[in-house]
């Protein structure tokens, strides 16, 4: 082995996540939550060539992969989400003919992965608060997770962005934090199981939410009051595609 | 969407991992931590074609990389390692002569994602003890980590198998419990920063330990009382390597 | 002592417990809550022949009879529920003309040994939300307590089932479910103590709430608003018979 | 339903827990823990005419049973251990010629059920120490488990007893009390997983390990340094049919 | 020393609790709550002659007597309730021509040595619910309060009186269940600091609630909305002293 | 009700405990630990005109005599120890020629209520260590409990004194201050239960133990290895009177 | 070193403290908060003369300033707060023609040391209610934090005052008591990001909200429902200074 | 007020704090804690011209000044030390000819304010290991303390200085790392209080305690084995003056 030197090892570090967080103070697209839409959208929009940024809270991303259905780590994905996984190279294997059965560590793998080959991802991020000017989401709030997990009383810094998704899950955070305060939003609530009508809402209502505020995977089913769907995961790739192309023909 | 159906779904879930579970009673390898070492060991593992299973404690996979230095999310890497990189299709760029940086987030997605085609990955299992006979390792003794957190008395189950990693970092987990329950092994502990000295120790020591028990990673320095090294993960992935090579000849 | 083998043991559980559970994902009654009257709604609606699956929250079954009142362990039964006692054997001593008194410890026992003779019964696993289609409840969404007590983002799965029986108690936790997610359905509260009115309320209101779920023990004091009362146990005993044979007649 | 008295009730409860607390404070034999080897000595030396008391600390009877394997509830029995099963009317299924897999349910209610029978089963008890008269252990120092759970400062009580049983599993804890305070007794600690070599260590030492302090089941491996055997229990069952024998033929 | 038996020990304390719990399942007056208000209630109802029970949640009696104000273990009192002070051997000390000074120990002592001469005293009891019959308290549900520090799912017993006293202090705890569970019943909560108009609300406002309920000392503030007052006991002692009287007249 | 103002009674307050803590800095003696012993030796040490001083670590006085034994809050007293009950004018019931029951609220009451007639009692004072001066203990650390419970960082005042009483019982919490940190003193740590041997032990004990530093109580066992008693107290009182008169004959 | 003496040290703290305690009872001013607005309030406040106090819940003064944004502890200011820096000897560094960036660590100590030098700070004191009389705020209740840290139920003090500064920022805790017990003031709450407009929000309406209260700082935003504003503190130095003079004004 | 804008104010923080951590991988002295004896040495070795490192744990400096004694926040200084304060402008009063009674927070505020002035002070920064290069201390491993406190497996980056001052108090925790891993040097603990030869001992033993170590404060205490003091702080600050000359000869 060569010679290493502890304090080169710092200051690369130190030097190039500074310059990846003032790069990013100003971005294109802003997305919360690193589970699979979130995943997904900011692969394509990265693709596209915007400037995305992905803000995850906890240490590591995948969000509600990891654990498929009851710690049983295989996950399910229908035939219409199957292409997602081709541009991916993720494998799957056929259930019967409607459902194919996914290994859920090469799934959130494989996702982190190519997202992290387009867009600028960060974990340990924590979103306090949004941004508005002229009644338009225009940035986040964020903080270390860390700060908010040791009760610290510290300020946080902002990042200004010309669109954000919330792609938190069943908290819907950003938009749950728009509503609090005040914004015309509603959050109808994340309904009982029925998988086939959570799928199809999940797709069919990915959306603006409000002026500068996008939703994807299950936080559209925690805005809208869809049903819950439980460990099948197509609709997740097929929201996290989908905003991905809203917010796309938007941008340009 | 297609239609879906619960019941399928959860009939799927359950059928292939039962049967994943099943199948790993009997394993070739068995490596115990899913950060750098234990994943790099288990893709060549199971790329010479051995039925290896990845055995990681927590939610997710990816160990230490996932904060960089003081959640600065880069890390650095060495010359020598990047042929494992170029291998696993994972990016760097040059800071100087002797020290590269990777974006720690693309870095544990790559090496997830690689190690899920390769092995069999369970995440949420504890080993909690090993199985001996005959004066050696013949297998782990596994429970899911829930269990565990929430203090429940609750017994495990035993995977038998030819040859045991611990990858488990600093603690060096599996080493542990044999030294602590009379098996002929000592825990040096990890000794100071100092990270040329570091780096060459975690490769060169790179071994078996006990019969059947082999170590990779950082759970070499814990053994062997070497200096620790921060945020430069070139010895981890040679390390990974060199384990795989070698349980590797001795299985043949 | 013959020989054993580790991994034949895992394979026995592992084998008998995936066939256990891949058998009720599709069930004719499901109870939630092994407490006095679930237990008993098991083991007459088993004895029945119906395929009848009970959920268990904790780790261990008998509900709110293990402590007596007060940490005395002993509990009272009527005389009207002393044929149910005649029909699990458990034993009982006459304290006056109206009030027999029965150890709480083998009324426990006995009751649990009774059930799980008739029914499929699974201990630690949380009911998280239920499946309702076509405006009936179809099924429960299940997993793991250990997940849920370590607070960990995992998924669960569905069972599917023709009748749902909430007898969690005083928390009626199917029923605060459906109410909190918009079913028809309001839940009262239990009252003061009042032990002759609690009982016999108990008893007459055990009865089907919404499409597909029934109410059995403290539950029904929990919808309808009863008095509550104390270490008694011979209304919830009687309550568990009564949900039994209203279901056993609905399915016929 | 007939009519009840509250305050009926709650004299009913006080008055025949008093008696039977009364009554155990001097016993012939006082077993400690409620899991297998616990409840089946003292369903054997009840019935053999014997004034015995069952402590347990926990609300709930039935030790390790409740889990199975890895909260999969399934156990394994091998053949020398189905006798102890058909006499208290337990079922099990033949899995292959030398393992038997028994529902954990049914094994933890059935022995409970019959337990309670023979002996004085009381929960929620702690025992804190133990009495010693003329190198002899006589007797036990007992509190409310809750009270040690809320930390508060409140004197024990105390039983006299012929002969103790220490059935406390894993930890020992009347063992580890007397080898703490001096007591001539040594602890080594159970070892790795060898099932067959524990099955049979725990069954043939099964003792008098002080003057009038005896081992049952785990308790027998922590002292006498066995290996440890997960989920099978002929060794716990037949364990402690054998201290029910030893304790008796001094007894007499 | 004389020889002494543990068995005798343990014997004379099960018996005599146990007959003492017996005695007071029913009462003449049962008082919540063991601070200032409800010593003097116990003490002077006891002195009247009648069956007076005192049930305390904590280990300790003496309520916010212990720390005087902000730790500084002295107490103010008024001439009007120097009285009370000389029935109980209390001494006190004069500040100027309005206000006493007392130290909190010998008030806590004297007030707690008083009352347990007269009355039944109990600590580590918890209310937990009333008993209402006819539309009037009729007794108190009661458990130990260790069983709800812990958690534990155990049931409570029933205690019947004529009379009970709500002296729980700021909580208002009895009145609290009354109003929750839908007795016509409103507390108004206390207000800001005014310790004149505090004084004076407190004694002037102690009184029957709700048929068969009465207030005393912070409790009266609590339901009626007074200010607080802070460290000056002279109401609490008055009020105490007032409520058995008004009680007294009732039950003659 | 004569008019009160809120600022007289905080500085009667603050001025009254300033005083007491200020006079208290130079004691003739520090009782530690508010248990029986501790109040029954402030109690004598006072009436024989010594300065003396109590500091308890809790809000409460009383120690481990409230819960009496497992919450049966009645305790033992032998004959021998009558006469202490009769100066503080606590009463006693006899159970059998031997053994006479005290209610243990009337028993702490007397003990606190006497204690504080004669010595200063300060509750909520922690004492963190000692002070020594040419080898012999001259004085305590102090600082409020509260300040300890909150893990704050803040330093300690110092109190001299000629003579200290370590009455803490169980933990002999000054004495270990003291092994610790060098001084010629060894703990034996209390033995198992055996009553009569115990309250033997602990009277004849009582003694100096280190220049400057008294034992009596549990301390005593502690100290010297003798083996616990449970709840009798007789030898609790009497090492009280016994520490009282040791320490008044060395100061006079 | 000149000697010093353990017991001369603990009086002159008591003496000095209980002095500095006693003088602030009553005060002119009491500040709520030791965060910059507060601090700076108090500066100033004390400068032109008056009796000021300032109460600071924590253990160290400085609130939101020292953890700058994110933990990157610097801070930034506008041209027209300079001004207040320059009073108080804080340094400043240009980063363009409208941002000022301060070391957070210099303006926390700056800050502190300055107002310590004009008013009485006290710190580790919570305001738990505040005093009213005629409708006027006329005093704080106050009380030690570790009292609260610790649940104690402890009894608090009171101190008079002219007028009251709740600067305890986004908690406005002192208007929150007074609106939750029914005062005439609405709290909006904070809205989102807005830097500018919260900045001239927070100084605009820096003003007396209800008799006697006045509001400086983030207080002002969470009372008038302005935006926040993050690592920016221009707005709470000025406000700190304004609410100075309309304090000052007012008692003269 | 002007008009700011958050970007910029993100952009300014996040630029100025990385380029105040790359200065600093790199200095000539690291202090570890910011107590008084840490400040005060890097308030002389900054003014000496030498780039000072200051690294403080928590979120605010001060350590243990703060509390004055037992929260009473005054502190005594002897006549020798008032030079210290002299020159860092901090008031104090003559109590009597050897002691001087200091404000607690003026002298927190006055400390950190000079240090703040003189040296790069960082807070929120916990220490975690050292770099040691041929037998010297070479340096420091720093991690953000919120990553510790919440337990998150985030690798370090690391520091190189040409020398270390030890200033973190009792806990010594540079040196006890250093001990822990088998550096040449022993701690001997701090001892009974005796404020004299204390006082004393840590001016005097202030030194180099390992190649490139040095120890100042309480930390002299800890490993010499010196008697402790309380609230008395001359001997801190004249130790953190004495280091930073010892240091400063050194690297001339």
């Amino acid at each position: 082995m060569g010679m290493v030197d502890e304090i080169k090892i710092s200051k690369a570090i130190v030097e190039k996540y500074s310059a990846k967080l003032m790069d990013v103070l100003e971005s294109d697209v802003a997305i919360v939550g690193g589970g699979p839409s979130g995943l997904v959208s900011a692969y394509y929009l990265g693709d596209m060539g915007f400037k995305t940024v992905l803000f995850e809270k906890k240490l590591s991303l995948g969000g509600g992969i990891w654990g498929g259905g009851m710690m049983f780590n295989k996950v399910v994905v229908q035939e219409e989400a199957t292409g997602i996984l081709d541009d991916l190279g993720i494998g799957y294997e056929n259930y019967d003919e409607k459902h194919y059965v996914v290994d859920a560590i090469e799934l959130a793998g494989g996702l982190i992965y190519n997202a992290s080959k387009k867009a600028k991802v960060f974990n340990l991020i924590n979103v306090e608060d949004v941004m508005v000017k002229n009644g338009r989401v225009a940035g986040l709030v964020i903080n270390y997770t860390p700060v908010e997990m040791s009760n610290l009383h510290i300020d946080p810094i902002t990042v200004s962005t010309k669109a954000v998704i919330d792609a938190t899950g069943h908290d819907a955070s950003v938009c749950s934090i728009l509503a609090r305060k005040g914004g015309d939003l509603e959050l109808k609530g994340e309904k009982y199981m029925d998988a086939p009508l959570g799928e199809r809402g999940v797709v069919d209502n990915t959306s603006e939410v409000f002026p500068g505020l996008f939703v994807a995977g299950m936080t559209v089913a925690a805005v809208y009051g869809h049903p819950r769907m439980g460990p099948i995961f197509g609709g997740m790739l097929l929201s996290g595609k989908r905003v991905a192309e809203l917010v796309g023909s938007k941008l340009k």
